[in-house]
């Protein structure tokens, strides 16, 4: 059984087809493929599991296909070039679709090189990892990272379509299932009580990969994030909430090196980071602190901060995070489970006693 | 006297102040200058002659500047990083202006900065070389180059504004100059038959850089060129034929190696080429081409191809052009003086000849 779903953003709307075996169905894929040439782009751990049978499906095309290194450490500009230099070395023209094979990191790699390349080419988005269905393929967020900040290069840019087969989702390794289900959980957190506590009752058939619940937490998640990017596309207002998390987050990836904390276990500490803050703040009781902590540690997430991260560190890191105004770091914080708000007025004081709780 | 023109495109609409002594009005740059973070990219040529003004006419702004290399063999992925690390290293937010001061290369890499700096940041062009103020300043066309093809990796990002200072080609030296006319005489063939006999009765005037004749080139060439731009911003139909000689040069300057051939000298002979060809479709006259020819060598620009390039390797390298589709090289040809227009319906054979010709 296939849903579709509509992200409404005018001339540059486009459906996501969430179900099983969704890779048997070419003609998925195809329609949204105007012209003659297509790049795959993957890596090496999704190449061996899907790319010979996407390559078999689209036969009548004059097809390519780039195999990048695994891991968020190659989110780079460098590694970025290794597509142009495929797409150029082949002669594809303004008139190539690319199509992301594999999780968050091809799919923020091959937007942000479809939005380049030539100024501009269509794309496709075949998101392979929980993370990347319920979050990273819906949207237009692309981007490669900075040694200095992460997702700090990028444009704004929409797929042509995304196509999330949850069968994909069996060949992931727990760890990764479990970065998937911090994004799921986040969603329940930011104004979605009613998903919040269908995780608390369903997390044990999500950790099983019981394909119902697993469907039913992508559906949910990508309807919440249509909704958001369909109202505020460039992030001016409420899409900037699906940030809760992450700018502690984003301190602790770039803070640990790129691929070492992966960035659904950076945001699961970094929403306690967040609960923490809020709750010392009078805007959260310390019972909302233990549930939502009590969630993340079913789904094998982490609720403490890596070792080696002084409060300086985190701090220095988040001062370069995108929602920064006037030198004031905004925070997405919490007024209540399913009531995130973006605020930069909290007490000072208040955020440096979170950062020396959590500093190891 | 300041002249202000208008590119309509919405939203993204801008101006264009055109005229002398506009660096010493710091309120036309101030007036579109939103945040409290400025950072002037610059190269070394600019930097000793315009950079310590600038700077002078913003200490009302947290102001940094980054000087890069000067050439279009800089024009890179890597050079590009500079700016990135420059923005980060003094930790500038989404509000951040980007002022590009230089000629077309700084204008391209500084747009296409901003268009990628957290996603998305304004930015101000103040062009300093003639063929920026007549072409590469005005429409949001950014890029950098790629090893294997010349602006292949870019956005369509349009400026906040343009300040065409015409003092500061008193300072271009000859070749530059020559360089800039090239794109000049490039609007009177599109489709300005009144300007391209202006240019015949004042080349000895811009040659001899005459204020009035410098002021009177750069606003008729930005008056072309802001209409076919807000005619067509993405390049779908008309924009297009902006490309005149542009598959040609570009050929020339990636295979000559980026920073040899000017950008100018490669259009000026591309143009000849285009010439050649259309005189064999019989589009063109004899005398027409002779016209085109003289118009150039009266502007000092090459009309002949530099040696060491083969037939083979120019169609190779047009190959790779963003003006093709479905493989077939679609070039912008001339139908008489200021009769240009955009083919795919000429004889392989004839431009077989062409290149023949033209082969060293």
């Amino acid at each position: 059984m296939m849903k579709t779903l509509h992200v409404a953003l005018d001339e540059r709307s486009y459906p996501i087809y969430i179900g099983r075996d969704l890779l048997a169905q070419p003609e998925l894929l195809t329609q949204h493929i105007k012209g003659k040439e297509v790049l795959v782009v993957t890596n090496e751990t999704v190449a061996p599991l899907y790319l010979q049978a996407l390559l078999d499906s689209l036969q009548a095309y004059q097809c390519e296909s780039v195999v990048l290194p695994d891991g968020e450490q190659f989110k780079t500009l460098d590694v970025l070039n290794q597509v142009f230099d495929q797409l150029l070395s082949v002669h594809f023209s303004r008139q190539v679709t690319l199509i992301a094979l594999g999780g968050g990191v091809i799919g923020d790699m091959t937007g942000f090189a479809a939005a380049c390349y030539q100024r501009g080419v269509p794309f496709i988005q075949i998101p392979t990892t929980l993370l990347s269905q319920v979050d990273s393929s819906v949207g237009g967020k692309t981007a490669v990272n900075h040694a200095l900040g992460k997702n700090m290069i990028g444009a704004f840019y929409q797929p042509q379509c995304v196509i999330a087969d949850t069968n994909t989702l069996n060949t992931l390794d727990d760890r990764q299932l479990s970065s998937g289900i911090a994004e799921v959980i986040k969603y329940g957190l930011i104004n979605d009580l009613d998903f919040f506590e269908w995780l608390e009752d369903n997390m044990t058939a999500l950790k099983h990969r019981e394909p119902a619940a697993l469907a039913e937490a992508v559906e949910r998640s990508c309807i919440d994030k249509a909704k958001m990017v369909a109202e505020d596309e460039l992030e001016h207002g409420v899409r900037a909430l699906l940030n809760l998390g992450h700018t502690f987050g984003h301190a602790i990836e770039t803070g640990m090196g790129y691929g070492n904390w992966l960035h659904g276990e950076a945001i699961a500490c970094g929403m306690v980071m967040a609960a923490d803050l809020s709750q010392r703040l009078g805007w959260l009781t310390t019972q909302d602190v233990d549930r939502i902590k009590a969630l993340l540690l079913a789904a094998d997430l982490p609720v403490t901060t890596p070792e080696g991260m002084s409060s300086e560190q985190f701090m220095s890191l988040m001062a370069v995070d995108k929602k920064v105004k006037d030198g004031v770091i905004r925070l997405v914080l919490l007024q209540g489970i399913g009531q995130a708000v973006m605020s930069d007025n909290y007490s000072r004081d208040k955020l440096a006693e979170t950062l020396e709780l959590f500093q190891h």
